[in-house]
C-alpha cells in the first residue's frame, strides 16, 4: 500500500470510534447564544482542546476572550518549509427552538437511516471531528508533510464579536500560507463542490418618524402623513419590477458575470425546481436573465429582513402610527463593498425622503464579497483530493451568504481561505432536524487525508 | 332661580363628588380587546348600571350578548307625550400599548394642570359621566322634561359586534325620537362645534405568504421572493404622489365638497399650524387643493395602521421572512361604501399580486359615512346649549373618524343622531397619555343640563 492508503485504510478501520466521538461532542449544548449554556460552551472548548491532544498536537491552549474562549493549538514541524494551514471552525451551535419541531431531542444525538440528527451536526460539529479525525490517520500512519494552527472560536453563531481582537493580537502566532475553513459543503452526496465565492453584506435599519405620538387614523388619516406609508414607498422604490435594486449607483461597482460564470452556474444541479423545493415558495420571479442560481449567489439583491409600525395585534386598532422601522440588508458581489452601497442608500433617501418624516439610518453590519483565486495551490489541492474519493470532478459554486471570518482573516493576515466541509444543503443548519449525512462525513476524512498529503505537492 | 340656574348651581356644588365618580369609573381596565380583561368589562358594565340606579333610572338591565354586556335602562314619565332621546354611549376603552409611553399608569387617574389622564378618559367614560350627572342634577332639583332610554355598550373599540342584533332584537324597546351620541367633541375649550357629518371605514388585513418558513436571506436572497417587499409595493402602489388613492375606482361615488362646503371647512379655526401642533409631524403634505381639515374629514384617505414582516427584535438577523401582514384601513365619504371600496381593493389586487406570493385579505369591519339634517329640533337645542354655556355660537364640523353605532341606528330604528360631546382633539384617544379636559368636563355637565331642559321646546 502507499502512504496515503494505508492513512485511508487506518481510517476506514475506526470508523466506529470516530462516530463515537462525534456522538459525544454532538452531545454537549453549546448554544453561544444563551448565558445559560456558559458551562456547555466551556465544556466543548475542553472537549476540542483534549481532542487535539489524543490526536498528538502537543501545543494546545484554551484562550480566555470577553465572551466565549478560543482554543488554539499548533502542529509545526520547525525542521522543515512545510505549507503552514491555519484550521478554522467553531464549536458553539445555534439555539434550538423551536423545539416541538424536533423529532429526537436535539443534544440526545439520534441515527435515522444515513443521518445523524443533533443541533450542531452539519453546523459544524462533524466538519470539525471529520478534519481532526484525518489528521489523527495522517499522524499514526506517516509523517504530516504540512504545519497545521488550529483556531477554533465559540461565538460564531452569535457573530464571532471576540474574533477580530484575537486576530489582531496574534498575528505573528496565526501566521499561515492559508486558512482552512471547515464551516462549510457540498452539493449532494454524489456532487462534490467547492464554493469558492461569497457575497458581501450591507445591513441597515431605518427608523422613520412621522407624529410625535400615534394618532387616531380617522381623526388625522389623509391630513397627517403615514410613516408607514411613507416606509413602504421607500423601500417598493429600492427596487423596479424588473427586481433590479435601484438606489442610485448600486451597480457601479458590480463586476459583470463572464460568459464562463453564466456557463458554470447554469450546469449546477440546483434547477428552479430545486429552489421552488427548498423555499416553499408559490412561484419564482420572472425577471431577467439570470437564474435564480445566478440570482442568490452571483448578484446583488436587497432584501426587507424585519418591518414594524403600529397595531399588529389581534383585531382592528385605528391607529395613525408614529413610528416606523425596516431592516433592510443587501447581498454583495464583487467589487460592491459595504461603505459604497451605504453611499447609494444615503443617495436615494436624499432624493426621496419626504419633509414629513423625519430619518434615523442605522448601519449595522457589512463585510465585503469575497472571491477565491481558483488557481491557487489549496484550491487544486481540494479539487484533486475531492475527485479522488467522490470519483468525479468538484463543481465550482457561489453562496449567496457572507463568512465574515473569511474577510477577517483576508484583512488582518493577508490570507487567503478555502472552504472546505462535508455539509449539505438539505442538512438543516439553524433549523429544528438539523442532521449530517453520515457517508459524507466518512468521505469528508478521506478527503481531508487526501487534501493533507497532497497540499504541499501543489504548492511547488 | 329659574330651574334650570337651580339645576346648574346644583351640579357646581357637587363637581368634587362627579370628579370622584369618573375617576373611579376610569379605573376599572375595561378594555374589550384583550380577553383577560373580561372581569373587568364586566365591573365597567355593573358600574355604569349602579349609576343609572343611583341617579334615579329605576328600570336598569345588564344584558348578556354573545360578547361584552349591554347596560339599558329607561326613565319614561307615562302621563305626558314628552320627546324621547336614546342615550348611546360604550363603557369599554381601547387597549394600553405602547406602555412605557404613558406619563402616567394608564387606569391610575393623575390629573396634571387642567386635564385628567387615563385610558378611557375622553373616550368615552367622561362624556358618560357628563350625561349620568347632568341627568341627575336635573333629576334633583326639577321634573325631566324628556323620556331618556340609555343604550351603552361594551364592544364599541372592537367594533360592535353584538350592537346590530341587539337593536334588530329590540326596535320597540328603543324606539325614539333620535339618538344622542355621547362620543364626541368640540374644537377646542372655547370653540364649541357640532360634528354633523362623519367618515366611514373600511378596515383590512393582508397577509402574504412567501416561503413556507423563514429563509436565510443570504442563501435565498435575490431567488426567492420576499413577501415583506411585495406587501410594501403593494402598499406604494396604493396611492399616487399627489396622495390621491389609486385602487380602481376608489373616488367613483365621491360626493364632491360643494363650494359652501369648502367656504365652511375653511373658515374652521384648524389651521395647517394647527395640525401640525396636535399632530407633532414635522410637515404636512402639499398634495391637492384641499387643506388639511379637508382631507382630515371631508375626503377620504387610506392608512396603514400597523405592518409586521420578519425579524424585528434587537441585532440584524439575516432572515427572509415567510410571512407578511399589513391593517390597511380606508375612510369613506359620502356616497362611498365599505362593500364599494372592498371591490376597489380587490380589483387592485387581482392586477397587482405577483404569483410568487399567497393573499389572504380579511375584512375586519366597515361603516357606511353619515351626514345629520343640521335644521333637526335634536341639532337646534344643542346649538343653543352650547351658545348658552360657552358664550358663543359652535361651529359645524365634520370628523374624520367614523361611528359605526349612528349608520346601525339609522338603518335599523330609523332615527338620526345627534353627536354631541366634550373631547377635545388633543385628547389623545386610542394613544399614550389619553386625557380629558376637566373644565370642559364641567361645561359639558352644564350643556347638556340646558340640552334636556330646553329640547321638548325645540320640538314643538
Amino acid at each position: 500500500m502507499s502512504t496515503v492508503e494505508t492513512t485511508i485504510s487506518y481510517a476506514a478501520d475506526n470508523k466506529q470510534r470516530y462516530l463515537g466521538e462525534l456522538i459525544a461532542f454532538l452531545r454537549i449544548p453549546s448554544i453561544s447564544a444563551l448565558s445559560d449554556h456558559k458551562q456547555d460552551i466551556n465544556d466543548a472548548a475542553r472537549w476540542v482542546s483534549s481532542q487535539l491532544r489524543d490526536i498528538g498536537v502537543a501545543s494546545v491552549e484554551v484562550i480566555a476572550t470577553e465572551g466565549h474562549p478560543i482554543v488554539y493549538g499548533s502542529l509545526i514541524n520547525p525542521g522543515e518549509q512545510l505549507p503552514t494551514i491555519l484550521v478554522y471552525g467553531h464549536y458553539d451551535v445555534q439555539p434550538i427552538d423551536p423545539l416541538d419541531e424536533w423529532q429526537s431531542a436535539p443534544f440526545n444525538p439520534h441515527i435515522r437511516g444515513d443521518n445523524i440528527y443533533a443541533r450542531g451536526a452539519t453546523d459544524m460539529k462533524a466538519q470539525i471531528v471529520a478534519l481532526l479525525k484525518a489528521v489523527e490517520a495522517v499522524i499514526r500512519t506517516s509523517q504530516l508533510p504540512v504545519n497545521l494552527k488550529f483556531l477554533f472560536e465559540g461565538e460564531e453563531e452569535i457573530g464571532s464579536p471576540s474574533l477580530g481582537a484575537f486576530i489582531s493580537e496574534n498575528k505573528e502566532l496565526l501566521d499561515c500560507d492559508f486558512c482552512l475553513n471547515l464551516d462549510a459543503g457540498i452539493l449532494a452526496p454524489d456532487v462534490p463542490s467547492i464554493m469558492y465565492a461569497l457575497r458581501g453584506l450591507a445591513y441597515f435599519e431605518i427608523h422613520l418618524q412621522g407624529p410625535s405620538a400615534d394618532l387616531h387614523s380617522g381623526k388625522f388619516g389623509g391630513a397627517i402623513e403615514n410613516p408607514a406609508l411613507v416606509l413602504c414607498e421607500l423601500i417598493a422604490g429600492m427596487r423596479d419590477k424588473q427586481g433590479c435594486v435601484t438606489l442610485p449607483g448600486f451597480y457601479d461597482q458590480v463586476q459583470p458575470l463572464t460568459k464562463e460564470q453564466l456557463r458554470e452556474i447554469s450546469e449546477l444541479p440546483q434547477t428552479n425546481e430545486w429552489w421552488l423545493e427548498q423555499s416553499g415558495a408559490n412561484a419564482l420571479r420572472q425577471d431577467d436573465q439570470y437564474n435564480p442560481t445566478a440570482r442568490a449567489t452571483a448578484r446583488p439583491a436587497l432584501d426587507v429582513n424585519g418591518i414594524v409600525s403600529g397595531f399588529t395585534g389581534e383585531g382592528s386598532k385605528t391607529v395613525l402610527p408614529a413610528q416606523a422601522m425596516a431592516k433592510i440588508s443587501m447581498r454583495l458581489v464583487p467589487n460592491q463593498t459595504p461603505e459604497g452601497v451605504r453611499k447609494n442608500l444615503d443617495d436615494y433617501l436624499a432624493i426621496n425622503l419626504p419633509a414629513t418624516v423625519k430619518l434615523e439610518l442605522i448601519e449595522m453590519h457589512g463585510c465585503v464579497p469575497s472571491v477565491m483565486n481558483r488557481e491557487s495551490p489549496a484550491v487544486q489541492a481540494a479539487r484533486y483530493s475531492l475527485e479522488t474519493v467522490f470519483g468525479k470532478p468538484p463543481l465550482f459554486t457561489r453562496d449567496g451568504g457572507s463568512v465574515p471570518v473569511v474577510g477577517l482573516i483576508q484583512e488582518l493576515l493577508g490570507a487567503d481561505t478555502l472552504l472546505l466541509g462535508f455539509g449539505l444543503p438539505d442538512d438543516n443548519p439553524h433549523a429544528p432536524n438539523e442532521k449530517q449525512h453520515l457517508p459524507t462525513f466518512f468521505r469528508g476524512i478521506e478527503t481531508y487525508i487526501y487534501f493533507l498529503n497532497e497540499l504541499a505537492g501543489f504548492m511547488r
